[in-house]
């Protein structure tokens, strides 16, 4: 098997704390040949703390210099999608951070044109890999759940603004809440389902408390220039009349601090997620099952794993770009419903 | 102040030990003269126990021969609409059972003819009348909570299927967990937002459970006979941008035997109701408050008297023929959902 | 059906609580016509509260004027036998109180007499019908726990030594802690195996503490007089190498008050019985369920029920002669063992 | 005092992370000279990592070249006792791991031996050093416990079958769960009796779990070459009718991950060892103690000081080569038991 | 033993519920001949209900129609002085309610008459007889305690002001938090100091929350008459060194409901009161022992009969005459502290 | 703003591990130029350690050749006001360590000496700067607590008798549990009272437990030499009647390893400051208030940022040197009191 070289782009945290160390715990199947950042300093800065031969300010010098198989893009938001387009414009796989872009319309060329190139585009929603996840998809697939018709999907921070970076910035980020935190709990929701196309969609967005200003749990955020959701709701209803209702907020009048969870709710059991518990009948009476040994795996390594297994043509359970197309439409749709 | 002549018609449950005490209680303002069961046994033995002079099978006999100022109708769900119209025609205040009608047709016409006639029409949703419902509503009231919106609401049981009278008979009852349970908490949420009516409305229901069979925690029920909804869900949005997460269960596979609660998030402050729990900002930092010493009460004997109120022309609490009739139009308007 | 007449004899606390509310309450296989004690003001009394006809104080006059088809044994251990054999000599079936016998001689000889009248002889082992032990046998039958090696079963009090009728005396209980308590533990723990016969038996008995005196928590008892085990501890080894680790105490000092359990180990699931909880594995984990609804039964009622049924011929839980004989074998084993 | 010169044979984990760093932390009596393994790049990587002076392959050359006064031996138990028995034959002191051997006539010898050359042999329980075990014995000592005539004594995990070294291995570990497990705790039960021999022993052993495979809690495991007990229960009767209870565990259907405790049972006081609390009577009440503030101590250091001490002729608390003589017997007559 | 003849004076809740079925569950030794309330109706309906010969309405008649043994006087505070002073005149024991008078002085004559007649004269202090105080004093025998030289002693409420009676009168009752509710605790501490007299009594008292008003959790009040203590606070500082601090509420601003504790500190041992634990040194460690089986009993029973125990000359734990004196002046050496 | 020059006196703990490191923090404020001990080799080695420039072993020395603005002392009580007053003498800013002095006349002396020569004089009670304490300042000044009257402040160790330095040796250190911990929490009292000086003190000292050795859980000490306090008790009365309840113990039979905290109730509201809650009326119900976010922040960072502040004229909440002078009468009072 030949190694991939890869390239990641983009110098900020997420590439720093998550996908350098996964790719370099991946030595057997990829080597880190680059990194790129538009503040060149931040790219080889990285690229020295992490022992990687290369470091650019372009995405073209890159690709002249370097010509990575792989290309892995951690920039913000409004940047996936000229990145994406441009990396398999020169035929690399891409592995792209979440969400997928800014529109729908933006996911789905970017789906297009990697199917036209025969490259993978996969998305980095990493909760995938959990151990409660895989043991959900096991249930499910072990009949334990029978069929799943309703799930209850949330990631409510109370005061969770995040006080760093262009999380408040609309154009930059393309949303607040429901973009940063909510996609993650609703590519859950949609994998429980086979990843269907809702047939209708409704939800509302907020900015009372982002606009108000006040006590931050995660660093000050400055009022005046919030333009995000800080909290959006929705319910999403589908062709086999199974439904998800979804709520996120970064800033929510609740209790915890943190509160990121799902239910499931299916005609022979029911699952929460975390801490894993599922609820049934066993023997003839309702059952509470818990599975007090389930192991913290590193679900970064096991995302960027399922990744390169894609890129392999292996099976693989990473976000692919066709669900990730449906997905950024049910954002947009949630965006735009009730205006 | 003279005293109301009371009748109460039905001769179920509901009559024995909440109506009926609760009206005994209050002597003071209400006599209460005579119970009307279509099965006369049944009227007797009530009438019987509580020291009741009059017991009838039919209303045309009640009317004529005891003439009431007050009707408190306890009847299966279908008898609502047809009872209420008979009741107000001979110029009765009336108390009737939650739901407030089968459709919502049916709910504004008897809202419309207690207009006309100038009397009283309310309905027993007595959750009002809890000591955390009132403390909700003076915190409101006090601008602890700013502006509301968004709230959650839910009924659940996880197998709670009533295998006795006729919640499973949709002809007789309009339907199950929805008609049954959530129509207590949408009520509460609706008067948190000060009873507006959606703009629009998306929910399903379901009856995996019901049909199915299997353990009942409340009798057991016929999985042949089940015609209703075992569990429904639903979101509504209002034009103040306002929402409503609703669900409500007769059997889902869940943790909890009963789960009933409502969360209110609103721009200063937050309020989880069972426990009462209030969720804001105090001396710049974030806070929890608790209120250890809520009384118990009994909501009955409460939301009796808050009709009494109203039948004497004073302010009252209790839930309004106007308000049931967009109460009911919202339970039409989620079964009518995703069809 | 024809109707069961049925005898009790014995006048204390057993009967009263026990035998005579459970037979009432079938009163549609069984007819209650007696009571007999030795001390016929007993008798009288029991007959008296109860509402039934006769009252005796010999065992000869009540079969010769009231004729039962059933008679229930209520009477200190050592009488167990001859009434019994007296019993079954008038062609009653007899219901007994635990334990069988003073010794496993005694009820062979029960059991034989049984078998060759073609009479129901069953002792009253009531926790065999406990709501947890019912799950217990519907695992197993299941295959849910696969073949169950080696159980512990304890009832452990840790001061409650009865201060009150004959528990302390030797000659007429026949012991103590292991004839009054272990006894019930032993006969779930045989039933989990199909009651076979051990092959090995290794135990011992103690008495410090009931002849030191002290503390006591179900009343003073005489430490002068104290002429039975307060505690013991034995080992059975089966001939497919289950075994059965036991241990019973009116006295020892431990944390609790009262401590009866039984463990179930089995090659695919283990089983703790109060509360119930099974450990196994699930989709491929470890998994502890808990069966949070599990209903409080009347035990008694069941168990009288089940003696019911096996006089009527009938499938039936309770246990039989031939059980009771292997049981009290084990006692007169354990007894006998490291004298 | 003269410092004693040591040596270490073996070279695997106990050795690195256990005696080692003991030895060194207790310079001022023992210099730690060379590390002795059959694998010489083990012996020579502990040295290094260590500041040993030596390592050898081969005892021979250990001996020739180093001629220590003390040997600590660290190897699979079917070693223990050839490399004993060649140590004392040069006049070393020996720190053994336990269990002793793999049989009681090899144990007897090994005692016999040290008693004839007047050397130290003693075997590493360092669960002898807990603070609890300590404070039991000071318990015992004040006479708090009195006679004590019952011992339960556990050593359980649910799935901790080792998935590493030869723990499966029947040929040079000479058993499985009890060989490894429950001899720490048969150890403590018997000091608690002053170390009697029983005169009766019996017991079952198991491997259900162990040849069917499963989820493992320390690394998988192979069934196929799987001959070991996974688990062992046994019943110790002693000539003055004291008792033990045994059972021992790598795997086991049972709730907790791993559970290791004592009851032990007196005539004036119980206790339960982890967290210690005693059971007794004070001031004519029912008391129950806790002791919140026992060190959390270092049980190696202390037990190698403990054998240092005996070394020098001091009073010594760790297991003498009589004691290890008697306890492998009681092993051996378990493994023999109701074959 | 000839049987006591008792009256009791005063027709309130006390005697009610307290001192007559006390005294009635006595009655081998008294009985209860007549009962005296200036409201003769209240007497009489107390007579009637518990079986009671004689109603009266002044004392005059009492005494001179049943010339009584013993009289229990169950009065307002401002009676307990000329009601005791009468009854001592007219030969008879006295059962005095708590607190003893309304001043130190009156308390002195009562104890002197009491002398001079000698006739018992003891005090209603009926703490003293829960498990646990005596438990405490069996401690303090036992010496496990040492010598107590600190004791925090405190009786507290959030919102506790009587709404009833006269607890708000300063007059009638002479004070409020501490005349009512401190002197159950003083009454405690100072037995445990084997009621000396201090030497320095410093003191506070407080009405801050009492004249505000506000939420009552035992009935409403009203500030506007409020005239005594809502709190108050002192430290008493003996000959011997040892101290006590002590406070008392109806109201403060704490978190509990009610509150009330003593914490003994001595040279040997500590104690908490409620519930019960000891701290100490036991076996060379700090330990904490809890005695879990502590019965529940009739405080009043028990301490009803210690003052017959003292009619009849035997020992007795009632509190004395000479210490109700010593409490009464301590009690008003805290008012006037701080004036 | 030109930064000071300073100098620390005194080698031990206090200095290395709270106040240098806070000094090297604000090195933009201040540069810290030597440390002085009369043990110059622990200047010496401190000096090193923190990279200060100068280590002197006498403070003459370190006047004439550094010339600091501020002097920060850390040596022991005895030590506090000759260093304090030379400090002065040579016109620095004073940073002393708790408690000012020995006596009250110290303390006056060195505020007095402070105000002539125009400098700052501060004492390190740094659980002023606690996150709690601060919330607590807030909420007073947001007028939540009404008027404080009553305070009870304590600081016990069970068993924490400081076995190294001076600590139980009077003459250097001038007291004992008082002076070491009873400062902290009554400098906190005194603090939310606006520092008004007791009309009357009231107080005793221990020393039963000191003096008779025992278990120790920070160290071991000597009982032989054991001279000052190992508890002390104390209240104090204010003009304004508000009274503060203070103990505080090295060595107590309690049941907490160490406990400290203070419970504040003013007439709208009281607080219990670790963790703190919040007790007063909301929306007409007793509500507690909790603060689930409170940082956890460098107490001693910010004590020294307050001592600096000061030293630039702004306002400050360091400890003044009159307050030490209010609070070392206070202690002096307690220590003579009850003599």
């Amino acid at each position: 098997m030949s190694i991939f070289k890869a390239a990641i782009i983009g110098g900020g945290n997420i590439a720093d704390t998550n996908h350098i160390p996964a790719l370099k715990q991946l030595a057997e199947q990829v080597e880190l040949v680059a990194v790129c950042s538009r503040d060149l300093s931040k790219a080889r800065t990285l690229a020295d703390k992490h022992g990687i031969a290369h470091a650019f300010a372009d995405t073209a010098t890159l690709y002249r210099e370097c010509a990575p198989d792989i290309v892995v893009i951690c920039t913000p938001n409004y940047l996936h999608h000229p990145q994406t387009m441009e990396a398999l414009a020169h035929n690399c796989h891409v592995f792209c951070e979440k969400p997928p872009a800014l529109t729908a319309q933006d996911a789905r060329e970017m789906a297009k044109l990697a199917t036209e190139k025969g490259r993978v585009l996969a998305y980095n929603f990493q909760l995938r890999q959990t151990s409660e996840w895989e043991l959900l998809m096991r249930c499910k697939a072990d009949g334990l759940l029978g069929d799943i018709y309703h799930i209850k999907a949330h990631f409510l921070r109370r005061r969770g603004i995040p006080g760093w970076g262009y999380f408040t910035n609309k154009a930059m980020q393309g949303g607040g809440a429901l973009m940063d935190l909510g996609v993650h709990v609703l590519d859950l929701a949609l994998c429980a389902l086979d990843y269907p196309t809702p047939d209708q969609v409704l939800g509302n967005t907020y900015d009372f408390i982002g606009k108000a200003g006040g006590k931050g749990l995660m660093g000050d955020w400055n009022p005046a220039t919030f333009e995000v959701d800080d909290a959006a709701t929705a319910y999403l209803s589908f062709p086999n009349k199974a439904s998800i209702m979804l709520s996120a907020s970064f800033a929510l009048n609740t209790q915890q601090d943190k509160d990121r969870n799902l239910e499931l709710f299916g005609s022979k059991g029911g699952v929460k997620l975390f801490p894993f518990s599922l609820h049934t009948e066993l023997a003839g009476e309702l059952a509470d099952v818990q599975f007090p040994y389930l192991e913290e795996v590193d679900i970064q390594l096991k995302n960027t794993a399922a990744f390169l297994d894609a890129c392999h043509g292996k099976p693989s359970t990473v976000c692919t770009a066709e669900q990730g197309a449906i997905l950024q439409e049910i954002v947009e749709r949630i965006y735009q419903s009730n205006r």
